[in-house]
């Protein structure tokens, strides 16, 4: 199980239907209009899609205050992922982290440089400082995904100090960045630099519900954007994303809500877990929590949640995680009172 | 101009519909009823798409009349172009043919092996046979782009053994298949030699007229399809052109009317072109027509049907191809009428 989301797979070992805790997804659903905005689009099927996706770029450009011109876009934020890697000479990844980091680079033919995260899921500089050479690409999570942690300010800076330097480059993988709370936008902090050596990689997927339309999109120098334009694939973001990604960032009342859900909802569910003995939950910045299983192994849990009709993610799969660790996501209050009275279950048993 | 189908560059130069004749779309439009099957699909649009895409290989296995495992999926064609050519040594290719082969070869740092076609634009085996080393992928449009000639079964089959006995891999791109009157099916013709070196590309885009919903398909042994699982990027396929290639290739109706339509518009377009003194009509088995200018350049002829609504393909771009190239699409009668009649005014002009 590299990924979450994968119900399919599971569907035939529960009677009823199934409630997937194993990809973080805005309870939210999209926002609203946007299957009517679908419709309209829908006599663009039967053209290409424009190839620069200069109306695209422009919303895009509008909703995360840069210039279109230092906008990318791509099939989620995994092909842009998968391009940027593309263009590293060693790809230096975070443990525990997102697997398609290093598998995208072993898909190059790159050589992969794993540095643990410290045992709060922080980051040591010092070991970025002896191990970044020039032309080295380092990916962070910015909320990291398994962790759930947002890097603070000044560390950032000082990272992206430290790679700017030795000439590397700094990849922010952002995908979950509106959930967060934050005292810091990446896309304003390195304005003024014109993103030399940084790239910020954002999505739709997670926080605006669609991880079906596939529209990843991302903020680099120009000098990096047509470097980038030379590895694309031509059309890749289907025109229906095309459209959607032209509707769904103007619809501001429902970023404050999503935000304000996700927020009311992590304080509930973090403090009702943290009330669960045999388990350590993790503190958390964003939409999901990492929870390290105490008394059991994650096959265990992960049976035991399916049987009740949820789907849990595992965690062995990532790097640096052993079997006894899981992550949940955030969800609908109705979803989370489920979760924690399985987890409460779960102990129940135990004891007996 | 390196694709056909970039109508916004041009949207500015003509007050009016500018009508496409430089992609080659069949001009019946999608089946019916896949609007109310997109709707139907909407919700879907909140989850991932299956990792695994089962239910959309199982459909276009149905299609192709081969097995599920032995299908490859992709965002368009593109993209399973774009994987097989990763899965190369070197990349041979003939000139002309579509600009996407080498350049997706040069992304990957391969090394190119340019062969031209005979000058009737068909193969000269004897080169393949001293070219082709272990490793190799040579690609082979069938039809191919932008000449419109489909390889004949026995040349094919000459082809394939050449390249089977070298260890080589022969690429079959047959996007534009189902336009073809053909006596044979490459899918069926490998089917005994479970396609064993051979792969062979198809896609909804040009016969279903779906070039927005990115959805590119194909056949290969699997050991070829494990192979490139280790390359896919995961859900490139968005929900929506999941869903719809669930549906399209049901409709028995609509792909026999394609067929007809295309078979008498293109009788009717070769027999009025073949009549306007100043250009060369090449013959073609397929929905577009190469055309050869005696008495002007691309440029020249391209923004003379521009001013008069018309976007045509010119060819300069091909290799091999000089500027006294343009292509055409085969579109319905009376945008066909339209053309003709430009290109009349088009010499009535010169003899001025």
């Amino acid at each position: 199980m590299l990924h979450g989301g994968d119900l399919l797979s599971y569907e035939d070992s529960y009677k009823g239907e199934l409630i997937d805790f194993s990809s973080n997804i805005n309870p939210l659903g999209p926002p609203k209009g946007l299957y009517e905005k679908l419709i309209e689009s829908f006599h663009t099927l039967n053209s290409y899609p424009d190839i620069q996706y200069r109306k695209l770029k422009a919303s895009i450009g509008k909703y995360l205050n840069c210039n279109k011109d230092n906008v990318v876009v791509g099939n989620g934020a995994v092909e842009i992922l998968n391009n940027f890697i593309f263009t590293g000479k060693r790809i230096l990844v975070f443990t525990p982290s997102f697997s398609e980091y290093e598998l995208r680079a072993i898909a190059h033919g790159k050589e992969v440089k794993r540095i643990p995260y410290k045992e709060d899921f922080t980051i040591d500089t010092s070991i970025i400082k002896e191990e970044i050479k020039k032309g080295d690409l380092l990916i962070l999570g910015n909320p990291n995904n398994p962790t759930g942690l947002r890097i603070e300010k000044d560390v950032l800076l000082q990272v992206y100090e430290i790679i700017r330097k030795k000439e590397g480059y700094l990849l922010l993988d952002e995908a979950f960045y509106e959930f967060c709370p934050s005292d810091y936008d990446s896309i304003e902090l390195f304005k003024d630099k014109d993103y030399e050596n940084i790239g910020i990689i954002r999505a739709a997927t997670k926080f605006f519900a669609l991880p079906g339309i596939r529209l990843g999109y991302g903020c680099a120098s120009r000098k990096k954007v047509e470097e980038l334009k030379k590895i694309e694939l031509p059309w890749t973001i289907n025109s229906l994303a095309d459209s959607a990604g032209q509707f769904i960032f103007k619809d501001k009342e429902y970023i404050k809500n999503s935000r304000a859900y996700i927020e009311r909802e992590r304080k509930y569910l973090l403090k009702e877990l943290k009330k669960i003995p045999g388990i350590k939950v993790y503190d958390t910045q964003v939409n999901y929590i990492l929870i390290k299983l105490i008394d059991w192994d994650e096959e265990y849990v992960f049976k035991f949640f399916l049987n009740r009709g949820i789907i849990i993610r595992k965690c062995k799969s990532f790097i640096d995680l052993s079997d006894n660790h899981i992550r949940v996501a955030i969800k609908d209050r109705s979803s989370n009172e489920k979760l924690i009275n399985i987890f409460k279950n779960l102990f129940e048993r135990r004891k007996r």
